[in-house]
């Protein structure tokens, strides 16, 4: 035993500390399948110059660039030295105000009261399952799926039950599966619209269907709206919870994408209860929520004045402009042999089957990304990120010139691996 | 059963959503203490003004104020346009490198691959705790002591085990006491220096001995120095990991109290590790930041420009005046019967001992303290937020004529209930 005075000489004896079981159970699928290519990704054959369509993050390029509304509201915020003290964990209230009364809508009737602040919509999501779901029950979560969604469940021992979407009914619910997933440990149904990885956008039957499974199972609804009215041409974005009346619904979203800050780390929960089943939900979101404290006061107190400056013209011209990105990847892959792309109706992805058989000498999705990386230094991200192996998602954010570029390299690609 | 086509009349069929275990476990004793009042708190008979002596936030009075480099490197990075965008969960590369750059020392060396930003020091708290203890393990952690290490510990099922700080020895550690709590399950000892509540800034002798124990019974330690450097006189700061070459030591920090903008949320763990035995501890650490994907990029950004033009006077000049409101408190207050003041080393607190048998009508600490807020609108905590009764805690940052005024109504509030 080493002596007891604390001067002790450097030791092994001290083996591997092992990590908590809720560290190993935090498990992100996208570094697990991106750490297992056919060649290391960090080389690559190719000598192109590398073009990233793998991450959803709009402002990488510079071409989507955050509104001077937004970046002088929040040196606004900075420049009145009033919040820089402790914000109340649930938010700043000039913060809930702004959200209650931009979100606020006739059929589902918002005050400050049902709105706080979270660590980002990744800090919201993980509040609204956390509060929602105990360890042993389940929660179901759509396939393909942002993985976050996953991550947190493994992480808090939560079984995730995934219910289908279809590809071919622009990735609506398949309302029949879902509905046979659950059980008399389901705490929690989570949908995503519009939706990461689909680029789809719900109609209001469609969502009054999904509504419906949760009024018969009395099961209440987490709906991620992180790309809310992000929609393309006639496409109308319907906030979920102004469907029901009934049934609970913890409506997650955030800055990050139509305000073009995901650095900002401002996401938010709106609590939708207008039937009063949600007392104790909101009891331990607030419980939560002084665990960390809410995130920084100063991007939260910038809120007021985005929503209120922000020209109107602003939301029209982005959507326009994502329209015309996806548009692009859209035509051009749909001429690479082996390609079927599933034409996006919002957010900021295309998600594209691959019909595997077509080609000589690709295995799988992975193998697909894998490959063209290798070979044409192109970065996308397989549908297995997504629990939906034998597709391939792309963003559609970066520059024009760029989508063509990778287009085209993808679209050689194909040609080359072509039966 | 409702109808099935998502269209139900308002029912209250749906009962009380039960909220999960995880956030019925997560209790804030001080919120539990405050609502448990003689008279409710929110009336208050006497017709003063209201002082607040409870929260730690140095800035709600304006006579403590981020410093204006504080202030303009993160309107700097605002303007920059650069950090919109995501961070990495870890942190932005610039501020991890920036905190390894301050806190590295001869004895306990960093780089920016030691740092893990986090979202105030409560998330590197939560995070410290949650990648070192399983459910079921338990902690040690000090009485008295910050409470939100209990609320985590409880959060996650971790056995809290308090050992007992010493009043008369300055608040060091009854370290047989603490080697006692110890048994196969405990997965972490957490220290806390300078400490809230006890304002006590340990000997390097003392933190050596503290550092003993670990190596005895090979557990890892959690060394909150949230105060960091923040000591009156002749005092001087340790960071506990420059103490030993074996030890495991998670450092928890982060920029709320020192540069006075607690309202940024802005913290991080320093891994120090040079006993090669936190491999997995790191692995967890990138696990467990990809949940929320780290603090406010705007905050993380600011860093390097803050540690780099703060005046060299900054620091002593605080330490200054932190020391003088301390004396204030602790000359006044000493003349009052029934009170016993512990001198603070350091941090933003002071303990006073009631003599709870030298008063004619107070029960307890709680009952002195809700007294007082009613009888001369003065508020301060009770020692039970922090697990010790028969004490009460002083916050010193308020503006030195409110000190006095405060220190007054106390010193009369005590001549009238004295025996
Ligand atoms: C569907 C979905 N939900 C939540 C998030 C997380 O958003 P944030 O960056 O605000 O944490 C993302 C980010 O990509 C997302 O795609
Ligand atoms: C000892 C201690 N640790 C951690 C914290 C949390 O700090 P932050 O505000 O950065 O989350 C506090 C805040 O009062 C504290 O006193």
């Amino acid at each position: 035993m080493p002596s007891t005075n604390g001067t002790v000489a450097p030791t092994s004896s001290w083996g591997t500390i092992p990590s908590s079981d809720v560290s190993r159970r935090t498990f992100n699928p996208i570094r697990e399948v991106l750490s297992r290519p056919v060649q290391p990704l960090a080389t690559v054959k190719s000598s192109n110059d590398p073009i990233s369509l793998s991450i959803g993050d709009p402002t990488v390029f510079g071409n989507f660039k955050a509104h001077p509304v937004v970046v002088d509201a929040i040196e606004a915020a900075v420049r009145s030295y009033s919040f820089n003290g402790y914000p109340p964990s649930v938010g700043v209230p000039a913060a809930r105000e702004a959200i209650a009364k931009k979100y606020s809508h006739p059929d589902a009737l918002l005050t400050a009261n049902d709105v706080i602040m979270a660590s980002g919509c990744s800090g919201a999501v993980e509040m609204a399952i956390g509060v929602l779901c105990s360890e042993g029950q389940n929660i179901l979560l759509p396939r393909p799926g942002f993985c976050l969604y996953n991550t947190i469940a493994a992480s808090r021992n939560i079984e995730a039950r995934l219910y289908n979407l279809l590809a071919d009914k622009s990735w609506e619910i398949d309302i029949a599966h879902m509905e046979s997933l659950i059980n008399k440990d389901t705490a929690a149904i989570l949908i995503n619209n519009p939706s990461n990885p689909c680029g789809s956008n719900y109609t209001k039957a469609h969502l009054k269907a999904i509504l419906a499974v949760c009024e018969r199972h009395k099961i209440p609804l987490i709906s991620d709206e992180i790309y809310a009215d992000m929609v393309f041409g006639a496409q109308v974005f319907t906030p979920t919870a102004t469907l029901t009346a009934t049934v609970p619904v913890l409506t997650v979203g955030g800055l990050a994408k139509q305000w073009l800050v995901p650095g900002w780390r401002l996401g938010w929960i709106l609590v939708n209860d207008r039937n009063h089943a949600f007392e104790h939900v909101r009891q331990g979101l607030f419980a939560l929520s002084t665990l960390i404290n809410g995130p920084c006061a100063i991007a939260q107190a910038a809120l007021p004045s985005i929503f209120e400056n922000i020209p109107d013209s602003y939301l029209p011209d982005l959507n326009k402009q994502l329209e015309t990105h996806a548009r692009i990847l859209e035509t051009e892959l749909s001429k690479a042999p082996g390609l079927e792309v599933i034409t996006p109706q919002g957010a900021m992805y295309i998600m594209v089957k691959l019909n595997i058989e077509a080609f000589e000498d690709i295995a799988d999705d992975a193998d697909f990304c894998h490959k063209l990386k290798w070979e044409e230094n192109v970065e996308i991200l397989p549908g297995e990120c997504f629990a939906y192996p034998g597709t391939v998602r792309l963003v559609i954010t970066p520059p024009k010139d760029k989508l063509h570029l990778a287009a085209e390299r993808i679209a050689a690609f194909c040609q080359r691996h072509h039966k």
